[in-house]
Order: structure tokens, then sequence, then C-alpha cells
């Protein structure tokens, strides 16, 4: 049984797409890297909107979610993965509203950190692919990224692939390499940092206030305030 | 001597605003951590805006870059540096102009990847702090995040710290949190990965074309081409 | 009866929230200037996500729309209107999937461009309303704004109303007053611009291809190669 | 002479690529909608960052800003002109760092509001030319949009003209088709808009406050306070 779980998540309607193709062939990678690979479907499964009890009071939300759809289903596909490759189409500048319904709900698992000390989607690796005729690819994958990484996720180097325009991009060569090495450089890290689930640590605070803030304070009283004009 | 070397960035114009107070709690939990610490002052150099040579041929982008100015000495100390934290103030929704010429002079490490066969920055470990009194901090953020990864670099978890406010942020307890977690993260994430510069792998090439894209075709010929209708 | 229709889209599942209550604010002042006003809480209806037709072929995207939800509905009531303002929630550093979903099945009405030679949005005059407790707000505003203009949709002055913070925003002075604004200013820029529903104009290609590219290149000709040395 | 004046500025440090060549483009549809139209390189300039005076004081950045350099010339360029057309190469997912500094410094002419009762750059109109090999062309464009936006400027539609890709554009047909529009619907809205100089009406705040705030509260009470379940 291979050691390392990526799971592969298509949020484009198309099972035959540009999105789809480049998850295929990353996944590809994190096998022979020796990964384990699964591939969802996002649009097989009925995700209904977040409701954003955490609004009302921010320990509303905790997982299980209390919306009955098929993330139940989705949570533990997440939970059980050590990696994610999340692939997308671009629409309007932006991810999938089923990618996007997906996402708001993950807030279930983040939260835990409330309830558990810890995120639990804390210290898994991802990456993202986005695929579009139009412009917006950097737009959609900075936004994913920054969003998984304040979810606690570690994202590796040359973490977001992605193609825009209108050829088949398996003839594609360069985005073809950029997601293979996406696959291989995913479980490379997991690999890595594996074992290691917990990074944020909330005991810090008392040396922080204590200390850190009053050598701060002291450097900067012997700082002139005036920038140096040039 | 300390095995790690974080290099600390303030692209703000004012060494005691909440950028560079955000920046040096980050550094001191990083040398808790074990790392030796440097701060650079944007401000303090000169720094011409790229001249774009890439766009002309991809090979005169090089380094060294052919703009005579203080990134000379910049680019050895980000090249000596195994992590970086930048700490931005939000101008206009965005990084300030002297962070992002900065930035953009950068391009002459990452293109090294034409002659050296690796960005000059790949491997390395890096965060953001950014700090404003309006709105746009996530904004900045995740195009730096994107940029930094763009480049080769590893985004390890809750690597965006940020402050939207006009309070003094010594006194913000999560901000604090959050940046001292942000220097001891960075720090553990380079102990882990050291060692390995080298995560993209051109050599895949040949496989992925003469395989992989074979086997997602085929894969494909047998997949309904008309989404379930729901 | 009033001349000008503005009709506010509420993108956050609660009636009770921040985003909710800014859109009343500008939906009073839109009234106040003269405009007819109605709320539609994205919530109450069923948005399925689209399924991006247009990928396929272009043409295959079309009003109305192959789905049948109560989108239908939701057309009519976009078709009608001379001004939309949408107000959404921060759901991580982004629109909430409702509303993505929303933005994704207004293609329909946008892609019409190619049976009628223009979209059927055009000419409308939108603003945005974005709150959260957390970062983010610039990222959606300005990614809205971006889609809306895309489609063909005017953005007056100050069309980004947005708050960071958990406060009653019904008492913060600055917000009201931004609220206020946008309705006010949307109802003045659709007198203004009232009555000219087409902007694009597709013959211009003519003269363009069999003049101005010329004329540029022939400029260009006499212009020396290499950037001014500094 | 031509009652409207359309000022395009080229952010590339290059006067023979693709974003200079739309920008041409759409000046000559400029001119022949009746403008008058001017042209600046921002790299002929001396601009230096803006050393965020704002921060320190919000009264301390007025025009003419304390920084003595090229902006002077800039600043009377900018105010003279009813519309922006500005083009910018993509750097590193961004504004060329050039452009950047440049929109820093608009600050002294936005924050007139303190002063003046209005940003001196209230009631004109602006798109945006992007174009780059790599992706990132929508991130740039709808951050300049919004940033223009909120300093007081009409975004009319389809105001965000961007190309990606390696071609001369001059032989792209429909980027030469958006650009083309883009100069004669800004000239279009600002006929339409013309002479209307002040938008914002900080007055308006007394009735918010004393009315409409209680009017909504009312309101918000009858309102249930749990999302339908469905």
């Amino acid at each position: 049984m291979s050691s390392v779980k990526v799971l592969g998540i298509n949020s484009s309607p198309r099972k035959y797409g540009n999105s789809y193709k480049l998850l295929r062939i990353a996944l590809r990678a994190a096998e022979e890297e020796g990964a384990g690979v699964e591939v969802l479907h996002l649009y097989d499964y009925e995700i209904r909107p977040c409701k954003g009890c955490v609004s009302d009071r921010a320990t509303k939300c905790k997982y299980p979610c209390i919306i009955d759809d098929d993330m139940k289903y989705l949570y533990d596909k997440v939970l059980s993965a050590d990696a994610l490759i999340i692939s997308t189409p671009i629409y309007w500048f932006d991810v999938s509203g089923q990618l996007k319904n997906f996402i708001d709900r993950l807030t279930a698992l983040e939260n835990m950190i409330l309830f558990d000390g810890r995120s639990w989607l804390e210290g898994k690796v991802a990456g993202v692919i986005v695929c579009g005729n139009d412009g917006g690819a950097v737009h959609v994958a900075s936004t994913l990224l920054a969003t998984l990484n304040d979810m606690g996720i570690h994202i590796p180097p040359w973490a977001m692939v992605y193609y825009v325009g209108k050829d088949d991009v398996l003839k594609v060569k360069d985005k073809l390499l950029d997601a293979a090495n996406l696959g291989k450089i995913i479980v490379k890290a997991v690999k890595l940092l594996k074992g290691i689930k917990t990074w944020y640590d909330p005991s810090m605070l008392t040396r922080v206030e204590s200390y850190w803030v009053r050598e701060v304070l002291r450097e900067i009283e012997t700082t002139p305030k005036v920038p140096k004009s040039k």
C-alpha cells in the first residue's frame, strides 16, 4: 500500500476538457513518485451553498456540517488525503461556482481549530491547475493558493499550473511538463513534511506579549522617525 | 553559527510602522527557532525599474542584471538567505512601488533557469506580512505568494499575515501570534526541506509525451461526452 | 412610475447581516434619487451550477439557459433593471458560492452578443457592496467589478463599498455614507447614460485593419529600439 | 480645438511592444470620435517611490507632492485630461514597478478630498490595456480598474482590454477591435458625463443617520433570524 495519498479534484463539468487532462497528467506523475491517487469529479455531487453559520457565532461551524448533502462523502475523502490537486476551469475570472461551494464548505474542517486546537487541513500539501480560453488564470490560481494556505496547507514550489488558450493541452509541451512536475513535487513535499500535522503554535503568545513586543518598542524608539530624504 | 538564514524585507518607507513591527516579531520567533536573521529596509536602497529585457529575448535577462544600482547588494542578500519574509504596507490595493521594483528585478535570479537549469530562488521558503488602514491586504498577500511560488519558492502553512486597521499592531494579540508563528513555521520548513534545491525536473517530458498523454486520451475516449443532467 | 429601476441582490444567507444592511441603505438613497428599487435574496432561490456549454461550442450558450431552475425568474429581474447593486459577504477571499453560481449563469445573457450583436447586460450600471470580518474585501470587489464591466456594464465612481470588521455597520458612519452615495451615484449615472444600450461597435474592424495598423507600424519604425539608458 | 482630451499612458519600457501598439489603436479611435490625444511614456520620466506621508497623518499628503521629480509634469498632464487609458505590460502578475510608483503618487490628487471636498480625479473616465506573454492579465486589469474607480473615476463598459500571448498584437483581430472600441467608448462616456465633476456627496450623512438607519433596523426586526432550511 502506498503511503502517500493524493486526491485530484476536477471542478469542471466536463470530464474530457483541458482542466481534467492536466489533472490526469499530474496524478500520473504522483503515481510514478509512489503515491496512491484518486480523482473526484465535483459535478457528480450535490454541494449546497454554505449557510455562513460561522458569522452568527464562530463555534456554530464545525465538522460535521449541518447541511445534509454529498459533502459528507467529500469531507472524508479530503481528510484521508495527504495532498490535494484542485483543477478548475475559469468562469468569469474565478473558480466554477460548484468549486466555490466546495471551498466554502471546507470551513467546517478548518474551523475545527476552535475545538481541536488545529485546522483539520493543516499540514496537507496542495497545488492547483487552472485552464481557460480567456484571461483570469493567475487570478483564480492565486486566490485558491492563498485560501488553501490560510487553511493551513503547504504550497510547494511551482504549485500553480495554468493554461490560457483553446488548443488541446495534451499537445502543449510546457504545460504537460508543468503538470507532471506538480504531481511529482507534491509527493516529494508530502514525504519530507510527513508526520508533522501541527504547525501553528498558540502557546507562543505569552512570550511574544511578555518580551518581544517590548524589544521591538525599544528598538523603534532609537530609530529616527523621518525617512531619509533622497 | 546558525545554519538557517532568514532575511526580513521591510518595504515600507517607515521603520516604525505596523509592517515593520510585525516583521520584527516574526524574525524574533525565527531566532528562537535557531535561525540567524537580518532586516533590510528597501527604502534605504536605490532600485530602478526593470527594463523588461526578457520581453525582447528570453536569454537577455540574467544575473547579474545590466542595471547598475543597489540591487547588486540586494541580490546577494537574497541568494544567501534560506528564507524570506517580505513585509509591505498596502498602497492602492497592492504592494508599494518600491517593493514592486524589487520583485520585478528578481526576474534576473528566476530566469537563471534558462542558463543553469534551475531558478536561483528555487527551494527557498517565504512568507508575507501585509498591513494597511484600508482594504486590500489579501489581494496584496495572495499576489505576492503566487509570485514567490512561481519563482520556485515554498509557501509553508499560514504564510500570509495581514492586519487591516489603524491601531498599533503591537497591541493586537492575534496578529502578534500570527507573526510569531510565521517566523517559527518558516524556520521549521527550511529545516525539513533543507538540502533540496531542485524541485522542477525538465527530464519528465519524455515519458509524459511518450506514454502518459496516450493513457489520458484512451481513458477519455471511454468517458461519455455529455455531462449528466441533474 | 419611476423611470429608473435598481435591483439589489443580497448574496448572504442572512437577511439581517452587514451586507444586507448596507445594501438597504444604498437602495434607500437610490429611491431618494427617484429610482424604483427591489431586493432579491439569492439564498431564497435554487441556482444550479453552470454546465459550461460555451466551452463545447460558443453558440451552445444562450438565453434561455438549458438548466431548469429559479434562474428563469432571476434572468427576467436582471433584464428589466437599469442598474444592479450586488452585495456579498466574504467567503474565503471571494464571493459566496451561491453568488458565484449566479454570476456564472449570467453568461447566458452576456453571450447573446453572438446572436443579437450585443450583450444583453450592456449599458447597465452596477456597483458592489462587500462585508466581512476578515480580509479579502477588495479582492472580492475588484473581481466582481471587472466581471460586470466585461459583461458590458458601466461602473460609476466609488462603486466599491466594503466593510471589514465585526461591528454593526449601521454604526459605522463612513460606510453608511459610502453606501448611500453608491445608491445615489448609480441612479445619477443611469440617467446620464440612459437610452444608450449599445457601446461596443464591431464595425470598427475594417478601418482598424485597413488603416490604423499601418499607421502604428509606420510610427514604430521611426522609433529607436533600445530604451534610453538612465 | 477638440473638447475631449484623452491621455494615453504607456507603462512599458518599450515603445514598440504590444502594450504600446494597442494603446495607439485605442487613441486612434478616440481621435476619430473627436478627442484630442496625447501619449506619455512613463519610462521617460523619473518617478520616485511614494513616502507614504498619508500614513503618518492623513492631511500630510496633498498636491503638490513633497517629492521633487518628474511627477510635477505628470500631475498636470493627468489633471488636464478628461480620460486616461493606461497601458501596461505584465510583470509578475502585476503592473510594472514604474507604473506602480506612478499610481502610488496619484494619492496626492485623490487625497485632495480632505482639502477640497472632492478627489481631483473624480468624474474622469478611464480604461486599461494589459499585455503579456504569460498569465496575469485579468489580475492586473481588475486591480487597476478598482484602484482608478476608488479614486473617483468612471469605468465605462468593456474598459479592460488584455492580450496574453507572444504574437504581434497588430495581427490579432479581436484585440484590435477591443482596443479601438475602448478608445471610442471612453470618448462617448466623457461626452455623456461631461460637466459633472462631483459625484460623491458627503452631506447625505445627516439623513442616513437620522432616518434610514432606523428604517433598516425596523425592517430587520420583522425578519426571521434563521435562514430557510432547504
